[in-house]
């Protein structure tokens, strides 16, 4: 397999439509295939619904309803629905996703597999399985020991990485009550500084008094607060506020690590930090990492976070690692080879060649640390990846992998009716996760773009890889583009060199230094740039902006800041920068010519705009 | 609106795809406006994929690659998936969904909205928003004060609903701290044991702080444990297991209330136990009411729990109510007449014929105690109610109701980048619930079928009544029925008339006093009618089954078991019953004919899965 054989222009409806035909093709073949499967279960059954029955009145008028409410909502999804199909939209994270991942959730749908329980799914269920193996080795986890499932979405999958922390710290506290011999001579502060493997070592040498570990643990509701604090980068993604407030740890033992002006989490404070709270007695459960910020798209330091868990572990400190991947994960396989090992780094760029990854060779991707921090996530106790984000497939699919399946005992659960003993245990997925009832359409859904595009460099890599070009072209066009409106330059600002595939900029006057006019001037861009005042099926270019304000980001932005032409005095006055914010996920505008065609209609909307906020006509 | 006027058989693609056709048009329409859509989008844009494109090698190889993942996806969908839309499957709470609703979903994943945010979703999440409304309405809550919205599933509603009762209960102690003026004179046990109107009236004063008393409230971590004990019925689904657990509560706080012998909690108990745990000064957080209890489709006298609150709360016991109605909500419809207004008991038989909910006047249907009980749950606190199940739609929907939208703030975040200020609240839908991002086509999904379908007597409460009288029928059916195998006789006995459309029975052989034989024959029944032992797309009756044991359901059986020759002695000795179990959701076995037809099926199915069990020839 090359990536080389691989046409991304094959996989996607198409900004026009182009492949409407394909697409409706094989729409008709999925629906057929399913109406003749109904139509031959026992084929010797008669119709119910007869011809006699569609002559009814009733049956007319219902129908005619039918279609008046089939016809409006087309009418409403037409005109209030965002163009993520356009190169003109880069804004969310968002563009058109994956055709036969669209097809592979109809053509499921139709027969609506509830994957709680293999009994209602054997079909979605096997298909969950297998991408929940694909998720485990695309994050380098151990085959058959790493484990993981489709999620409803990040948010879940982030709920669910604390709540598996959560309950597993709390084991070696139960193990005191229990069997205490398990853990003889250890202080409570050695028990709540174990690590994941020892904790699970520790618990597989008593399966007889797992029920009762189980029923010690913090989901009796005990213990919870001995546990200690949950890090989390300072930009931190509100998710996780609502899954310490959920899960019963709160707020108050969430601790915020302060960002670099890359707004990457700082791991030389994230160390100091927990030597301080380890001073003061206070445990730290865990430390979240984030592979792709919502606001920047930044990858923080895996490795470096791995590094200080490994070298504080010998000083008896020990924190559960969850890498919130919901929007990088995917990126991953944009390292793993065709046989899915970590491509060494002097490889990288010959790999990429070679497989037509990038099609600019002068693209420079990933830096030093990009490529380490994707390589240490194979570190990490757990790891939440979204597949409506960088799949490519639609909402909604997020997920969650664990490193060792063993972990799945601290959260599991059992009800009668769905589970039949002694039956398979990936068989019985509502007993191992946060939600019940799910859709074997999503699984049908990520298994065919999975199937279709390996989660290595061969697929998933290529695909990613397009974004990541746009993204980089996007970046480099940006960067001091000046704009004249009326006798005012405005020049173009970028925030940072991107991680991944995300551009955020600014615009401002040359020569002005008030923040709050700079401000208002990228807030008046956004409102034309969106819904607000621009429209939408009538707006020429589409994005999304951000407020990055001091209690949540410190002074990481003094930088990008003082770059526009800010002093620091009007950022500590103002406390907030107003910046746009360009997800670039098109898998076309890495093609030069398409991308210079899109900017050259992209830069007459940034003027017409830009005329109509100082009324220039 | 007449119900006389809705044919349920226009709204189905049918168990033998009899409207195809119909199905196929509005496809086609569906998806012809969504590429003419993206095709007219700025149609000055030239495609980007082109036929030079179409032309290369390796996009005729990722084509074919992609036929080849769609066609074995649709071989694995139609050799593992289960029949739901046949009358000869009748286990899980499962049927064919609505054609409208798998349509809906379909287009509106084309444009692919997430409601996590309207910036980002501006059609779909109106829908989402009148979903909310029409919920609320079904709840008979007030107009404009009681708010909804769909959910990922009933776990996570259920989830939602105890982070409601947790947090808000707490925000009396908060007060206490932030500004004890408000609670002046108040104990411990009083501001433990506020209704939630109080709670919110008080919270409505302060509204400066109200981040204050959020931050102390239980979503700092603290109070967990002081607010009391989670009430749930014994027969307990595992949702609510999890949820204790998730929520921090934690499993030491949730008690079982015995259930009567018709599987309802028991409120005399119910009451006992909390006035027991108030003279310890335990106060009781919430109780759940079950409207639909999974194994049995049990009607918990939601009235009779209300009653209980009221009596209580003027003795100072005050506690929340949450109705679990994931299964049994959508019926309240059959209850509301075309202005929703609640249909007095006596009106009701008549209203039935108007509007043709039942189609033969001999269905008794509903008991008085399952009338009070539907009623009473415009009293409620919160309400969970899945589309997905009565609602007729695809997986994956969920929903929950809050009674009053002020309750919206003890549990709502912000983040910047979704979130512009000053924006109406129901815009920005992922501050105020357990999930993120969430697919447009759910509400989408669901809000084509309210439109189609009103929440009334014309509308949902024909379809539900179809499957609640198919259901009476099957109960009637079975009731005594026999089967010769060899020269044995196998009876039926159905485990009791059912609160809605669900109905659970046995096998036993006349004369057979041993418990262990019964469940064995029904555990052999059970995989000769599923996937295990029966195959699925050639088998001729497919049902579900479940256990009832001591732990779980104390001796609430043990009159059935009676009933069906079976000793106390016995039952004390097994401590447990196997049991089929057969939800009635299919819209057409309530007529006559139809139904005569599949049970002569049925019936035939039976005795060879019988023989088959019996080795009998």
């Amino acid at each position: 397999m090359n990536g080389q054989d691989l046409n991304l222009k094959a996989l996607f409806l198409g900004p026009k439509s182009e492949n409407k035909e394909t697409f409706e093709k094989y729409l008709k073949m999925l629906f057929e295939d399913h109406s003749e499967w109904r139509k031959n279960y026992h084929p010797e059954d008669m119709p119910i619904i007869k011809k006699n029955d569609m002559n009814e009145k009733d049956f007319g008028m219902t129908s005619d309803k039918m279609e008046e409410v089939l016809t409006e909502l087309s009418v409403k999804l037409r005109s209030k629905s965002l163009p993520w199909h356009s190169p003109r939209f880069l804004g969310h994270m968002n563009s058109e996703t994956l055709m036969p991942a669209i097809l592979g959730y109809f053509a499921a749908m139709l027969y609506n597999g509830n994957n709680v329980a293999y009994e209602s799914s054997p079909g979605t269920s096997q298909m969950e399985e297998e991408v929940g193996a694909d998720f485990a080795r695309l994050m380098g986890y151990k085959d058959g020991i790493g484990w993981g499932h489709i999620s409803a979405d990040g948010s879940i999958a982030n709920l669910e990485g604390i709540w598996y922390a959560r309950n597993l710290k709390s084991l070696p506290l139960a193990m005191s009550e229990v069997c205490p011999e398990l853990v003889a001579g250890k202080t409570e502060w050695e028990l709540l500084n174990m690590s994941t493997e020892e904790i699970l070592d520790l618990v597989a040498k008593v399966p007889e008094k797992l029920d009762d570990l189980k029923d010690k643990s913090a989901r009796s509701g005990k213990n919870i607060q001995k546990l200690g604090k949950w890090l989390v980068p300072q930009t931190k993604h509100y998710s996780w506020l609502k899954a310490a407030d959920i899960i019963g740890l709160g707020l108050d033992n969430v601790e915020a690590v302060e960002v670099t002006d890359k707004f990457r989490m700082n791991t030389e404070v994230l160390e100091k930090k927990i030597r301080e709270l380890a001073a003061q007695g206070i445990p730290t459960l865990g430390v979240v990492g984030v592979v792709g910020s919502t606001e920047e798209g930044a990858v923080d330091d895996i490795h470096k976070i791995i590094a200080v868990r490994d070298k504080l572990a010998k000083e008896g400190i020990h924190f559960y690692v969850h890498v919130d991947a919901a929007y990088g994960g995917y990126a991953r396989s944009i390292f793993l080879d065709e046989d899915y090992n970590f491509i060494a780094k002097d490889e990288l760029k010959e790999k990429y060649l070679e497989h037509g990854v990038f099609l600019n060779k002068e693209t420079e991707w990933p830096s030093d640390d990009t490529y380490e921090a994707f390589k240490a996530i194979s570190e990490a106790d757990s790891v939440t990846i979204d597949p409506h984000k960088m799949g490519y497939v639609p909402y909604s699919a997020g997920g969650i992998v664990i490193k060792d399946k063993r972990m799945r005992d601290s959260i599991s659960y059992f009800a009668t009716y769905v589970f039949e003993k002694g039956m398979d245990i990936p068989a019985l997925l509502g007993a191992f996760m946060l939600e019940g009832s799910k859709a074997g359409a999503t699984a049908a859904s990520v298994w065919t773009a999975h199937r279709i595009l390996p989660l290595n460099i061969t697929g998933y890599g290529k695909l990613i890889g397009a974004g990541i070009e746009g993204a980089y072209n996007f970046y480099t066009y940006l960067e001091g583009k000046e704009f004249k409106v009326g006798d005012k330059t405005i020049k173009m600002h970028n925030l940072t060199r991107p991680d991944f595939n995300m551009v955020d900029f600014v615009f401002n006057e040359e020569g002005n230094t008030d923040l709050a006019k700079m401000n208002k001037l990228n807030h008046d861009f956004y409102d034309e740039a969106s819904y607000v005042d621009g429209g939408l099926y009538n707006n020429d270019f589409i994005t999304s902006h951000t407020d990055f304000a001091v209690p949540d980001y410190g002074n990481s932005p003094l930088n990008f800041v003082k770059r526009c032409g800010i002093t620091e005095k009007e950022w500590d006055k103002e406390e907030k920068v107003t910046i746009l914010r360009a997800c670039v996920l098109s898998p076309f505008i890495n093609d030069k010519e398409v991308f210079n065609e899109y900017m050259d209609k992209i830069h007459t909307a940034i003027q017409k705009k830009l005329d109509k906020i100082y009324d220039v006509r």
